[in-house]
């Protein structure tokens, strides 16, 4: 059955690491049909002060994924913009979970002192609805020296239970909880809760819980030792970040917002939009590539998901890369590395 | 004029790297009258359930500064006697800053590829009185799968104000100040509001400003560009100890948590109780030697307190150090290793 695909290329490197990601995919040649959004970017939101509009909505909401290029412009000066286009479509198509693997591909492009490859190879799953994102709160006072602000970080057990869910669904090895239920009691006792629950209807998986200072720490001491962490959306914007940076750098990461429900997903690669370095061709495709690959493995195409992969990591081994992997490819001569390395396979 | 000290060793190896750090700085023959509260641990509070009483915190409260070596006993299953304590007295008496340094002492101490010494030379300003911690929320719907929990994130103009202006007073290159506010707005336009007229008011400084999924990121792929980050209490936590280990581990991190206004304060070494090593004589002594530091130099000992600091350095140098450094002493030697390097000077 034919999937259709609304894509976002966005702003700075973003419409660049889109076009050589989506010409990697079609050399899959896999039946899937592309509807183009090329207007939802900050020239747009400059002119008419929307950042999606409900048409554009309408016809995301219509496909069964989108991509995403990047969403972010030096000249947008208030975050109205970025929350209209990401976190809108996050809140409003109920994208509960954040799926961030991070896997060191080459062992050279670790930050780590003693990386092996391999030694990085897990998931962030992040609660991606909740939490401090739900826009809850206000001030009192503004704009005086007595001004109070208050933002309601937001834990429901509902909203728990279905990432946790989906946190053991993945595991292969284990789930590690992070939270800081030692000093933020409330929501800490729902993901306490929860865990504890999950955790007992899992008992194959092994199971561990970490403050997240303590979870920072040892992803850097000790990352091995992570299969799947899952973790509210403040806690997981942070350590997913991280995880990224040592498993290579955000050029390599790949995301998935999906709802594991109604099988929707929002593929992005992590980097941004960049905009020192847009325009010039030499953004690095595989943190979209990689996405999109996540997006063919929730259409059920794995072998071809698993392909893209292993095409990554072949030009990574050959040094075909952008200079932000110590290469001096451009976007344009990496995607032709990896889809060389398809056709070989 | 005599500075009183309150004690309080703790649990774990506290007392054990108290009792060496306390001999060390008893060599350096100043002017400290020691007032022990060795009563308050675990113990205690297992047999009376009180975690400080009102008696004990007179006695701190009465002193100049205390001294703390830690908290914390796999026997307590509650957050709250590690609340009751080091929370209480964070609250009570107003530490609004956690003063938490991270200086890179030898490069083979560094889990990162390319550190050179010096490349990690920051502090980390931790709002220490507000944000998530100020244990201000509840649960709707208690244990029913319908319960939603809120914590609140509390800033204040007030609060806000009184950690950058500190943040500033002791910068000597920068101030990067660290946010969520494209997403966290509130709290986010007090912070943005205060951290721009502190910086207009001190041209000299170099100001910038982060997202914090982007400082933990920049920590580690570029350090050197630190020198004063200041951030809330709940990303200032993850912070802070994401730098320790960069800078060579928890063992060697100290931290003040102080009120620059009254001069009281807080010293701690940032490792925790390490139940696994407890009783054996092998905790690194280091991170309250250098606690100890901070308080020498809040009291205006600034040459003794560099001379600690140096000792440190000299003991590391020789490898004289514990088993979390790589080395075989004990913490007894490696206290004598700090003292030999401090009378040779
Ligand atoms: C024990 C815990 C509540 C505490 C905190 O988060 O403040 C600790 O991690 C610290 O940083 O001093
Ligand atoms: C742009 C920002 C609001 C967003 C977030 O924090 O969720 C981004 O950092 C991310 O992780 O996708």
């Amino acid at each position: 059955m034919t999937k259709t695909v609304t894509v976002i290329p966005g702003d700075g490197i973003g419409p660049e690491v889109t076009r050589e990601a989506l010409e990697t995919v079609d050399a899959l040649g896999l039946d899937l049909r592309f509807d183009l959004l090329d207007h939802v970017n900050a020239d747009t939101y400059l002119r008419t002060g929307v950042s999606l509009s409900d048409e554009d909505f309408g016809r995301v909401k219509a496909s069964d994924a989108v991509l995403f290029g990047a969403i972010g412009d030096p000249r947008v000066k208030t975050s109205d913009y970025g929350r209209g286009v990401l976190l809108r479509l996050r809140f409003e198509l109920d994208l509960f979970v954040n799926h961030r693997p991070a896997t060191l591909l080459h062992e050279d492009l670790s930050p780590l002192r003693d990386a092996r490859a391999g030694a990085i190879d897990c998931v962030i799953v992040r609660e991606n609805t909740e939490g401090l994102y739900a826009d809850i709160g206000g001030v009192l006072r503004e704009n005086t020296e007595h001004e109070t602000a208050v933002d309601a970080d937001v834990s429901t057990y509902m909203g728990v239970s279905r990432v946790m869910e989906y946190a053991y669904s993945i595991a292969r090895r284990g789930v590690c909880m992070v939270d800081k239920s030692n000093a933020v009691r409330h929501g800490g006792k729902i993901w306490q809760r929860v865990f504890k629950k999950a955790a007992s209807r899992n008992p194959i998986i092994r199971s561990t819980h970490l403050y997240v200072d303590t979870a920072a720490m040892k992803l850097i001491s000790d990352p091995s030792q992570f299969d799947v962490i899952v973790t509210n959306n403040s806690y997981g914007d942070i350590l997913s970040d991280l995880a990224a940076v040592l498993a290579g750098g955000l050029g390599n990461a790949g995301s998935a917002n999906i709802n594991p429900v109604t099988g929707f997903g929002l593929y992005e690669p992590v980097h941004g939009s960049a905009p020192d370095i847009a325009g010039r061709g030499i953004g690095n495709p595989f943190g979209a590539i990689l996405s999109y690959a996540l997006m063919l493995e929730n259409f059920g195409w794995t072998a071809e998901a698993s392909a893209l992969r292993r095409a990554v990591g072949t030009a990574i081994s050959e040094r075909r890369v952008t200079a932000d992997l110590g290469g001096s490819l451009g976007t344009k001569e990496v995607g032709e590395a990896v889809r060389s390395a398809l056709s070989a396979r």
